[in-house]
């Protein structure tokens, strides 16, 4: 029913259910990350859930388990509409309205066609009320990865930039431990771990030859998987990401003619290769992202360097940007954030909505989003 | 007498007073932007002053003025120490005296070696009561241009940068016209009013001609004098700065073998030509710095391109960095906020110390201060 009239405490509650459904970020990949509270008719909390490791069990499902005999007569908030369909695990819907609950209120519609209003309709079929759009906007947020998953068949993509004030991701000799600081590094860590892939180019690894895993306390096991864009299937086995992919997955992208190549030169490693569409001797990235969305993946985080960042911002495929910014000039001589664009008119300069700027050690971070019509 | 215990309301009187003070910012010089708060026996505010433009009259003065008979046992509340010389008008020491007010809470010690102390020692003999020390920092923060053209012979150097988020000035094709929004352009006038002088260098002059003046409704007054750095004297008595050098001043600074050439082209017009210490095809900016001192100017906004901007950052020269940041990308084939700096060990990274962060407008302004031991 949009359009409902919701109150406060409605808004309280929705609140904490998406609260609780962050903390599925970058770990219940190819689905949702979901929050559901359910509340009794006396306004107490009696179950929380969000979406476990893995995808499995849902939030609601959690949270129903919580609630047990509360859920009668009570209230479930969920920040997405409840499945409808038996698959892995019987339908949320049918969960909710076996337990007895009397209303369901759902920030979003379930875009996926195996539910897309099944789930609300059957909820309403068995006698419950059912209200939605409460804080669409901001459910629309957190999974915005699954939901351009599921209709524009493409991950979420965020690009992570961190350089000095003047635009600087290191010195012309390609020094750049440490531009940012320690706290800098660790927010990075957590960003790893809210996202389902970190994707670099070939030039980084042969550079860095970097690890790419979340270095968090506690948060290793979130490491996510480790995407390679390699057109030319240049990279050796040897380094660390393929050696280090038994653990932690490890995904190299070729082109086409490459896949050969590729599939023999990491025979023994436990790295995937996958091939997408080239032309002109570059990825197109579309096809790129097409290619990862088929697997599953939601949330993509670019560390690369500025070419394929510039190649990314070019192809309008940045959906959300993390600036990291210490307080240091490096000048004109250090490699830039991003590669030539090529722009010859200011009104063609690619621009984004500030999100949030806050202060991170010695650091700043601001948060883009792109600019939706 | 420095560790004296000072109340609350000393320090919201206090506060009052560098408030005030600040209003003398950038049309005092060479005087310092004073700030004055006599407050009676009974704890009201009896008068309020700060410097007026051209530096008299003095804060102290327009304070007890306005206090009158009140001034009698009051206390007066000073950014600055009193002055004790006979100048252009009577000693502000003097002043205070006369009033009889009992007792003088003052920030700081002005170093000028007129006054130097004398100005306390002037009030402790007539039997004053006087303090000192009270909010000293934020004193010197407010004052540092005057102070260190006293104790340094130069004046303040605040840095302007302004533009994209990947740090890029203008397009390759050098369009710059508007990276940044109206919010922040506005708020970078303001930065222009409460500044001497502003400075450019003749690549500036050549490649925009601009007009570099303060166009905030009713505080065109206070357009700061415009300097050009242009050791050649190569820039045309044409340009916008030199035609309208009889309204807003207008100082050339050139290599002294190119002091003649500049003073016979610019000889029909109001601009003032000096000259300074080159070395090597550049100018030595110290030396530049200390003809603009002895000219009398304490804070200057240097709003040039990226090579002259590296030249102040390689000299050690930047104080204060005002970085206005715009929610865009351009590109590695942009220009350049900063020039080559030619670093190649991220320990020799010049750093800065964060101020503060703000949103004007989309844009983001970060101020730095010199890191100082």
């Amino acid at each position: 029913m949009p359009g409902a009239i919701f109150s406060d405490d409605d808004r309280h509650f929705m609140r904490v259910a998406l609260s609780l459904s962050r903390r599925g970020l970058g770990n219940v990949w190819p689905n949702p990350a979901v929050g559901c509270v359910i509340v009794s008719a006396q306004g107490e909390i009696v179950g929380r859930g969000w979406t476990k490791p893995g995808g499995r069990p849902h939030a609601e499902r959690v949270a129903l388990d919580q609630a047990g005999k509360n859920a009668q007569g009570a209230t479930a908030y969920v920040t997405l509409e409840p499945c409808s369909h038996f698959g892995k695990s019987p339908p949320c819907a049918l969960g909710l309205i076996e337990a007895g609950v009397s209303r369901v209120v759902s920030a979003l519609e379930d875009p996926d066609p195996r539910v897309s209003g099944r789930g609300h309709q059957m909820l309403k079929d068995a006698g419950i009320v059912v209200q939605t759009g409460l804080m669409a906007s901001e459910a629309y947020a957190h999974n915005a990865g699954f939901l351009m998953r599921v209709s524009a068949n493409r991950p979420l993509v965020t690009l992570k930039l961190a350089g000095s004030l003047d635009g600087r991701s290191s010195l012309a000799n390609g020094a750049s431990q440490w531009i940012t600081g320690g706290r800098a590094r660790e927010k990075g860590h957590f960003y790893r771990a809210n996202h389902d892939a970190i994707l670099v180019g070939a030039t980084t690894v042969l550079a860095d030859n970097p690890d790419l895993r979340c270095r968090i306390p506690g948060r290793q096991q979130n490491s996510p998987v480790r995407i390679i864009l390699d057109r030319t299937a240049c990279i050796s086995p040897d380094c660390h990401l393929a050696r280090s992919a038994g653990e932690t997955p490890t995904w190299l992208l070729v082109a086409s003619q490459y896949k050969a190549r590729a599939e023999k030169n990491f025979a023994q490693t436990a790295v995937k290769v996958f091939s997408a569409r080239c032309a002109d001797g570059h990825f197109d990235l579309h096809d790129v992202l097409h290619v990862l969305a088929e697997q599953g993946l939601t949330r993509i985080l670019v560390e690369s360097g500025g070419a394929l960042a510039a190649a990314f911002v070019r192809q309008d495929l940045v959906d959300r940007i993390l600036h990291f910014q210490a307080p240091g000039i490096i000048g004109a001589d250090g490699r830039g954030l991003i590669a030539e664009l090529g722009l010859d008119n200011l009104g063609n300069m690619p621009r984004f909505n500030r999100r949030s700027v806050e202060a991170v050690g010695q650091d700043v971070l601001i948060s883009y989003d792109k600019i939706t019509d």
